[in-house]
């Protein structure tokens, strides 16, 4: 494992919000130490405390970033208890993070290399507060890293991480069981169906989570709500007029139902965690 | 056209929101193709889908950034639909866009130098999705430019491009006719009437529409609303009393109205789109 | 005073939101007269025109920054008017920011070193407008420190800086008498009393403000309000149940109260301003 070289990217997840300063004195703390690193923010926007949308958020963004990229995660409901934070190998990424479950759906893809716990006190600000471990804990151990210190300096090894139970994602008699698992800015509702990409007249499962596993289904798909609604799988927004609803296969071949030009969540009022099924049939 | 040298500047304008991760996404693909690049956001908090508030948004930032920037724009309403998606070069500038005419405002300023289609599929980042553009086709073309490859590499060339109808600004019986065209988060209403600039007593126009042409006016100036309110064209804001509505020069030479210490769009109750006069009187 | 060398921090805190194009205009304002800069947004959502929100905001990031940062700070609700512009040398750091007071609260940390009015036309970006000094004024004052500029190039020396009067903080027959200062997006109530060390059994007082001296406190704390409601000084969230009030040490040594798991402003309906006292007994 070797250190980051060179100009490494640092890239903040928090649900600390635009309006406070939390975010801007992480990226003073990681500047201080880190000069030569570049930080970005993925999104502040994490709802408060919410484990599950952080776990989303990292596994639709982490594997688009540069290898040796810094991920620092702060959704951190438990900051003050006895929760752990740990530094994490993860393929050719280095995740900082409290051990409350929010690396769980990255490491259904793939297990981790490596843990410490973030315990040397020699890379934390001291005096470390009990609400804002952010400053004190996990930018500095993102800063140390960016600068060089090796991952096993910053603490004790950890050999199992805490983990969130996985969405929904079963074979079913006709197809797959699923659920909504995220809404977005558009309202769009994202399932757990996929990943799915289309081929002449099939459509290949290569599942993102362990529930599932690879297989091609045949025949026309319809995505079907318990209420009732069902739609066919369609290409794109376009396909549907405006204000039609339309479920597609989303930018990480998860199948999404939108409203075309208008929000399916404010419209159709489901909400993560409801259930939708894929059936397929000849 | 020389390519980018050093570390050049990627600023991105999207409708994306910060709740989501879509931002983020584009700068790990932007980072990953051009390490040296320097990311910096101009917003992402274009009203959804909206190209005529992107159109002025670009008009009045781009500008101001330093030559051989690139721009990533990407307010696209009809992603995967057959609409263009291009690259242009501007002034010295770099424009990557949606070919929907977020780009008119700047073209009537000066035509574009040359623009090319995003066509060429090695800079793509495959599989291209039905619905993510900005990811797989934008922040690619972005990258790729900060990294060296040269504009009429990205794809075929381009001699048109789609656009938007203009702002009205026309020269009137007393002076001007001309719209709002865009409402800041103070609730100042910006109007198409300008670019003026005063000296001694008179108002030079310099217009930033070709439906006006460069004149001089002589006179006391008032702003006059359809709903019979009229003010008259004042230095600042803090020429009037709070509370009370003045009108003036903006900081792009644009005529203005906003409440001191309050929202003109709240209180005057006035929209985009709505007509607005400038008249002279001896 | 040395002009700050290699890759300069440029720190913005503005009331300009994220919806505009204020910042990123200002940002490649900077990134053209510095490109080896490197911008980070500390907040664009102080309120708007908010004075003593900015003044604390900055008391809470600046110091975490590495020394030589460049900070440009952009709440102005007198921009038109007469009031000055400075670029100030204190500790380590270079501010740019309206002399309007808003940095009050850190020069009652320490006192600053220097100051100039930015007064010289040669560091504008003319025509400076009568509304946005972020873009012709502040982000040029930024760019050229930040260039390598010397501070008392930018202006003329100015000896005293305006300033907001100080929060309450007294020393009190049973302990500190203060008053809430801010509250943050997660509605934490932030209180001026501190800041305070736990060690063995006492507190120790380490004021931030001048008007409170170094002190010992022994005894059991209590945090009391005026409608009657009071709180023992716990040490974190989770020392109370979900749903529950607590207060607490928070991460700047200042008093704060929350709701485990909750909203402190929606619940408690407290407000910026209200007194708050703590109190010791044996």
């Amino acid at each position: 494992m070797t250190p980051p070289q060179g100009c490494p990217l640092v890239a903040l997840l928090t649900d600390f919000g635009a309006e406070d300063t939390y975010v801007g004195v992480m990226k003073g703390v990681i500047g201080n130490l880190a000069p030569q690193s570049r930080v970005v923010d993925i999104s502040h926007g994490v709802g408060q405390g919410n484990l599950e949308e952080a776990a989303f958020k990292l596994w639709q963004s982490v594997p688009y970033f540069p290898g040796e990229s810094i991920f620092v995660i702060v959704v951190d409901p438990g900051v003050g208890t006895d929760r752990r934070a740990v530094a994490v190998r993860w393929r050719h990424y280095y995740l900082i993070a409290p051990d409350n479950g929010i690396l769980t759906y990255l490491t259904a893809l793939a297990p981790m290399d490596r843990a410490v716990s973030l315990d040397d006190r020699r890379y934390h600000l001291e005096p470390v507060s009990s609400t804002f471990h952010g400053r004190d804990i996990f930018a500095p151990a993102g800063g140390h890293l960016a600068a060089g210190v090796a991952l096993a300096d910053l603490g004790s090894p950890v050999s199992q991480l805490h983990e969130l139970t996985l969405p929904k994602l079963d074979t079913a008699a006709q197809g797959l069981a699923g659920e909504i698992v995220h809404i977005d800015r558009f309202g769009n509702l994202i399932t757990s169906l996929g990943r799915l990409r289309a081929s002449s007249n099939s459509l290949h499962l290569e599942p993102w989570l362990p529930s599932a596993e690879s297989q091609e289904f045949k025949g026309s798909a319809t995505v079907a709500f318990p209420d009732g609604m069902s739609l066919p799988l369609s290409s794109t927004f376009g396909d549907v007029a405006p204000g039609e609803p339309v479920a597609y296969l989303g930018s990480e071949a998860l199948v999404e139902v939108a409203i075309n030009g208008g929000s399916a969540a404010d419209e159709l009022q489901f909400e993560v965690g409801d259930p939708v099924n894929l059936d397929f049939r000849g």
